[in-house]
């Protein structure tokens, strides 16, 4: 089911073709043959008796380029000059640059940004530090921060290897929130000295964002560096994820008419997402949560497989003791929220579910069941992915959570802000709107960010996380 | 000496004037009268029987400011309705920012640059760790890295204090070099955790440029960073300037005719700039070079403030021995370096000098003795000030030095590279240019930084540090 052509594999074949008729006919031909998607026709010059054109094609993946390329080179009177893979093209010296805001032009321009104009800023800032969120990026700035172990569904996979993924977070900070962020890739696994680097940086940023860290060293990396800093620290893949997937049941119990803490859920998953995503639920009221992971059910007294975060976990959640596999909690459940891995929930694991059963497979890029499969089951289903209908994605919530908490120059994070910003994507999505089909908004609908934004930034003033200002 | 109106204190300010004959003409004679400088005046908007204008006047200092604003407050028939400081203003919200090579307009471009498509590069730079260098902005990324211990002449204002001095040196990085650099300013001064931070976060980046921290700590952060990190580490302090200083020292030589190492030379500050100039100078074979700190001449077996680095400094310099204060080492000396603080050099102790005396006063912003004492006596004056000629500027080096060093990928930094851009810098002068009053080039000139650019990228691939490819 991930084999529709996508533009995340587009290439683009330059071809020398002979001046025939029909000749461009016969290629769009095998292309189509061979399952290829033409996205875009260019054409590069006319030589004598020969054409040369750029053809961009979406395949599948990376094999599937190569059989379409293939085929193009079988066209007798075709010849393929060069093959680009346009995603690793658009990542060619990186995704991200520094601008300056002021011209350099002379040294007028340079005493004023450099010395010796710079020093009164100094000695302005060392006078009162909270004028660095004034006269420096602090103010805007967020740290992206990862150690490589848990990047996307690829694992542990380096710290120099993760960064294409967060300069790709930084480009959808500025894009969405006009937040200047910068990624900050690790060389260190151990747990005292990402905390320790993480703190001493820390000076040049307003918000640090944790990225792709696995569990369960995530948590305790988290919540030390929120007690020790006075900036906002969020880990995404726990906190972004729990504010979307509480946004889509906010939703849930407005399509449903009814109250969100009478639902029964399972939560499949007990890594970063699943915890935090339990904690917040757990936090808000409700009662009827069971969290599985690869053991199965989480309960009080398990041995099997237990840390101090999952024994936690069995204290607020799982109050009627269910034990077993991921298909007994199931029982009578009303909503599967899955931040697993894939192809774990069977149609007749759907069948054991309460009559309107509510299914979020989110595991990404493959979800916990496949959509077709799910579908003919459910009353609304959810995923993360781009291609179909209700669209979980953590990008709904960082962006203006970040915006809002700079904002306001903010100390810190709390529960208080998650809640208003579920509550605030949530509502972006207006009661005549409200469809199974349209739980979620749309990240590209700009009014999400800027409603998060204003509801963070009116809570966190709310609840003392403002600094320096009396709002 | 400092005492020139400058456009790092100028101020706009707002006034409504009485729509009278004559009034600009009293508003200009109370700033002339006053010592300031206008710059530049624009009209705001006109009233009935009013005009709004903008006047930016350049002032001595900030108490100089008021005086300005004062004298205009007491003219009658002009009201002051604002000042705005200029280089406040120029810092307002930070100075750099981040700005996305492609936009994220739909699904379609964050697939790309996103999930599921950044994936592929993920997994390309895991099996292949050199193509962080393409694929990310490693290749054309510095850390501008600071402690905040010595900032400029203000000391040890912190890290937060010390960020407007770091962004200005990121502006400087991509102004001159293209490069992109992001400001790190570090919550500790403890050595080993400078140490390990900077190690830490080093995967993200193709250098490390080390800034503005004190002597001698900054000598063994460097040294240990550069023998464990595979990207070069430079601190400007020690080499930017010994490199700037021994260009201009290949030009003094040239204008004199006469071959560098048959100087004598006298070196005053033992801080980050003197100790590297002066190793810089040795390892060059310049055999007389006497260096002074607080305590007087350094010479082997002294036994006051000595720090290991004197001690090696020590070793390496001073081969006859001079002791007493700087006073006694400029007896017969040709060149002065002054690498200090503010107005230790007498003109007495310049009449000691040889008869064509040198004097590199080039204390910032204050020099060791002020230029227009200096000029009568000596054959050529340098300082650090852009408001005389033969500006001794790190800007000469630094960018030129980066950028040279990341087109070739290079795992580290060594001597060679310092010395071809030195030559570099003083072959910019051509033999026709070169005079007393132009002994090293504007920075402006950017001739100067494609010539240590290749200079630099050259002798790193010929010693060895160019990464990964065979050049």
């Amino acid at each position: 089911m991930t084999h529709i052509p996508s533009p995340s594999y587009s290439i683009t074949i330059r071809v020398e073709i002979e001046s025939r008729v029909g000749m461009f006919a016969r290629i769009a031909t095998a292309i189509g043959q061979a399952g290829g998607d033409i996205s875009a026709l260019d054409i590069v010059r006319v030589e004598k008796g020969k054409l040369i054109r750029d053809i961009t094609v979406n395949a599948r993946n990376e094999e599937h380029e190569k059989e379409i390329v293939k085929s193009i080179r079988n066209i007798d009177g075709v010849k393929v000059i060069r093959v680009m893979d346009r995603t690793f093209f658009a990542h060619r010296g990186g995704k991200i640059e520094i601008h300056n805001k002021i011209p350099l032009r002379d040294s007028d321009d340079l005493s004023k940004v450099y010395t010796p104009g710079v020093a009164r800023i100094c000695k302005d800032i060392q006078e009162n530090r909270e004028h660095a969120y004034r006269y420096t990026i602090k103010g805007n700035s967020v740290a992206v921060i990862t150690d490589g172990t848990a990047v996307l569904g690829l694992g542990d996979i380096g710290a120099e290897a993760a960064m294409p993924v967060m300069e790709g977070k930084v480009m959808i900070f500025k894009e969405f929130a006009g937040i200047d962020a910068f990624p900050i890739v690790l060389g260190t696994k151990n747990i005292e000295e990402i905390i320790s680097t993480v703190q001493f940086i820390s000076p040049s940023f307003g918000g640090i964002s944790l990225e792709d860290i696995s569990a369960p060293r995530c948590f305790e990396i988290e919540e030390r560096l929120r007690k020790t800093l006075d900036i906002p620290v969020m880990h995404d893949d726990q906190h972004g994820t729990a504010v979307v997937v509480f946004a889509a049941l906010i939703n849930i119990s407005r399509l449903f008419k009814k109250d969100l803490k009478k639902f029964r859920l399972v939560i499949a998953g007990a890594g970063a997402a699943g915890t935090a995503t339990a904690f917040m639920l757990s936090y808000y009221g409700i009662k009827d949560i069971v969290v599985c992971d690869r053991a199965g059910c989480i309960y009080e007294g398990r041995r099997q497989d237990m840390t101090p975060y999952k024994r936690a976990l069995a204290k607020k959640t799982n109050t009627r003791r269910v034990k077993g596999t991921l298909s007994n909690a199931l029982e009578g459940a009303d909503i599967f929220i899955g931040l697993s891995v894939p192809n774990i929930l069977r149609t007749d694991d759907i069948k054991k579910m309460s009559k309107e059963p509510v299914v979020f497979a989110l595991a990404n890029p493959e979800p916990e069941i496949a959509p077709e499969d799910a579908f003919p089951l459910v009353r609304v289903l959810a995923t993360g992915r781009s291609d179909f209908p209700n669209q979980i994605n953590n990008m709904l919530s960082y962006p203006g959570i970040f915006r809002g908490l700079l904002d306001v120059k903010a100390r810190g994070m709390n529960e208080e802000v998650k809640f208003a910003a579920a509550r605030a994507i949530a509502y972006t999505v207006k009661d005549e709107e409200l469809h199974e089909d349209y739980i979620i908004p749309s990240i590209f609908y700009k009014k999400v960010v800027a409603n998060v934004t204003h509801a963070v930034a009116e809570v966190a003033i709310k609840t003392g996380l403002a600094k320096y200002h009396n709002y």
